[in-house]
């Protein structure tokens, strides 16, 4: 089964870094295939007997915890894939796949009520599988649960609810600070052919093996793993911005970096991958952000950066950490910086949370969306591609991603300040270019267990503490305020 | 099934483009999951009651060609398989895995006594399937047949026979000349960034659609399809030697063009791919030397290519006619030019046979080697690295393969008279820099079919003839002799 995975993942990947556009209907019939197969694997009268047996007390008593977390891991998905009927699963896979070729178009040409009717179908179905699934305190845990196990409203509400408070006070003071960094040389020519080598000279610096995976381009950046040996990283090149070639590709490489510490042991096992999408996120942002964006890591880099490109010779050091570290409200998610960042997710949960609450109407979301960006950023959309259209995820059909991305950040911040307690001068080792033991650290407090303890669990050993969103509040305070001269 | 062997080939292209090193072992056993389980379809109960069902005189005679082509070519492979009892399969993929890699190390030392008893192990084997699979005249013909359907060991001693006598004479001729072309300015340094750029001009000039196929950059290049809409072709960059990567690039497009060819009625069955190795071995050397090597052909892009690389100003079209056409009795098969190479293809021939009738012993391999290198090239390997150690093939148990390289010469030129034939003035189209009608002669004459014809039908319809060398025999004596003043 996992051999299947590996060539569909494969499949996939090379979707997104060049296979040729006239072989994608054929090859769509064929990932169409290789996945029922495996659905039909997971969710088999053999897998069934398989569970059944190994998770017998006489037995289970018995069996070793890679085994019995791999018996936890099979049960959790046969659970979630046999709840839905056979002919649901596939309506849905066939409203999903048509709604993203819908979104495009309505995204493309700024047309929300294209996209509408799709959506009010799609919240729909996840209101009928959520039947299928149940759920205790609030239908939105279940669906949060398939992303981030064991999260819930009721823990995101208090958890987001502090963070958005001290973000959006952080945010009105540098708003109106008159610090204000100037990212233009950021923006001038730099050849396609040197940024590639600049991203390959990044991920080896951070410590990405490239004997187990390798770097391709792409148009929205992944990390993919293939195999437990092969975890692959891309990026993008922009000709006249260097920031989204750099920060894309220590983002990525962070997840890279997760996927190739994973125990060995793991292998072969549905445990050999990351726990969860949130622990998977704080590992991405910590180095693109703690570390990637941080004086300390450009000190032996930002000089390496002029000799590879002398037009940024005119810039200082300084300069150049202001011009990455630069706090705009903005439209756009993906483009966001780490203070408005968070705020972008936490929309987008609400707004999530309401539609599976029955509190909002999909007609509803272009003003709702508008309305939360002047609360909480303080900028509106001039039109919905700008706004409510801009993200892919809900013509997926993929409610219940979105907090991951911000859990990330929290979580990131967390096991930050652990690892400034254990390892008092890792950012001294940054600054001379040695990230060897930030990784070292990483690879034995989180990556190593891949899939084996869950994301809470990870969590508790690595700080002592359950989520918790001060330690980013503090992160972002101490980071952004000098920045600011605030 | 079909999609599961695209998975598969999409495998083996990545591990052949840049697949991390370290991930090979496990995208092994990937591959070896997925193999047996098309081996597995391929070769079960449903398959034989598919193929009885269709095969009943009552329904064959109704269904159309393309189902009967499919069952015709299922059964095939059905028949093929089945006769081979599963665990002397399994043993015989467990030794060729090993030889494979003891061949390699054999080759590095020039040690034969390491790759014997391995190489004897899978000429007995060879001979114990031929027994499962049964022969008419020659148990050879058994193995020939795989890759050329309706080859006989009778028939290639005849068209042989003719082409070793006439390549001899030409070749003696050659090498007694006083012409001599000179290479060396095709041995500078050239820019690997801008021979890539090169390959994908030519490939664009003869005709290859990039939006069903991609270029990459391999060790030994291949053209790997991965459905009929993605044909991709690889390539070698040497940087100082400019030959390498424009003629494995025209090369191995010359088999993408067959490919991109086929009629797309055929997708979705086995006969959408080339109908034999010779045939597909046709029109990759058809590309590569009899346009890609053709005065005519450079005319136009001779010009273009001295503007990319300003470096060969001081040789002239002649020049550079001359230099890609050097011939040169040499060593090794791959680097042959278009003269010597059927005489490299006829001592493997020559070896396999005596080997599969029990004429001759592996251990005396090397010395027959080198016998029939001076008998018919006038050179001698100084060691067997560079001797009978030289090709994979033999390691993993193909045997019967070469002679389709030579029948592709053989083809290739046969197809050329036809196609001067019918369209008179097409090497005054390639020189005016027009390949678009020799292109649709090829996918009108050839490439439609798939596998939809057989090797023979396609060649007895396109040119009216049997196999016949006389073609391939006028062929070079027309372009070599002048080019060497003889």
């Amino acid at each position: 089964m996992l051999h299947f995975e590996e060539a569909l993942m494969l499949m996939h990947w090379d979707l997104r870094t060049g296979a040729p556009k006239r072989g994608v209907p054929l090859r769509a019939e064929a990932i169409g295939t290789l996945s029922d197969e495996i659905f039909r694997m997971k969710t088999s009268k053999q897998m069934e007997e398989y569970l059944d047996r190994l998770s017998d007390p006489a037995v289970s008593s018995e069996i070793d915890p890679v085994t019995s977390g791999t018996v936890r891991e099979l049960r959790r998905e046969y659970e979630m894939n046999r709840a839905i009927p056979a002919d649901r699963k596939k309506a849905f896979v066939m409203l999903t796949s048509q709604a993203e070729s819908v979104w495009e178009e309505a995204k493309e040409t700024s047309n929300f009520a294209l996209f509408k009717p799709y959506l009010e179908r799609i919240v729909d179905m996840q209101l009928e599988f959520i039947d299928y699934w149940g759920y205790q305190e609030n239908p939105y845990d279940t669906l949060l649960d398939h992303y981030e196990p064991g999260i819930t409203v009721k823990q995101l509400d208090e958890i987001f609810g502090g963070l958005r408070e001290e973000t959006v006070k952080l945010l009105q003071d540098i708003v109106a600070s008159d610090a204000r960094p100037n990212p233009a040389p950021l923006l001038q020519d730099f050849e396609i052919w040197k940024q590639r080598e600049l991203s390959e000279h990044l991920l080896k610096h951070i410590g990405y093996d490239f004997t187990a995976g390798r770097l391709d381009t792409t148009v929205h950046p992944f990390m993919q793993t293939i195999n437990r040996y092969d975890a692959r990283v891309t990026t993008m090149y922009v000709k006249n911005d260097l920031r989204s070639s750099v920060f894309s590709t220590i983002h990525e490489g962070g997840h890279a970096l997760y996927e190739q510490g994973i125990s060995p042991e793991l292998i072969g096992t549905p445990l050999c991958t990351g726990t969860s999408m949130g622990v998977h996120e704080s590992q991405s942002r910590f180095y693109e952000n703690m570390i990637g964006r941080s004086m300390e890591f450009w000190e032996t880099q930002y000089p390496l950066l002029v000799e590879r490109f002398p037009n940024l010779k005119s810039m200082s050091l300084e300069e150049y950490y202001g011009a990455i570290n630069e706090v705009q409200p903005s439209l756009i998610r993906i483009d966001a910086d780490e203070v408005t960042y968070n705020l972008h997710i936490m929309i987008r949960y609400e707004i999530e949370k309401a539609l599976i609450n029955r509190e909002l109407k999909v007609a509803d979301l272009p003003e709702v969306w508008r309305e939360k960006m002047r609360d909480y950023l303080g900028v509106e959309p001039p039109n919905d591609a700008l706004g409510v259209l801009q993200d892919v995820h809900w013509s997926g059909g993929d409610f219940g991603y979105f907090p991951s991305y911000a859990l990330g950040n929290i979580y990131g911040a967390q096991i930050r300040e652990a690892l400034a307690k254990e390892l008092p001068d890792y950012m001294e080792q940054v600054r001379k270019g040695n990230l060897h033991e930030v990784k070292a650290w990483l690879n034995d407090k989180v990556h190593r267990h891949g899939k084996l303890l869950g994301p809470r669990e990870i969590l508790r050993s690595v700080t002592g503490q359950d989520i918790d969103s001060a330690a980013l509040v503090r992160y972002l305070n101490d980071k952004y305020r000098p920045l600011y001269r605030i």
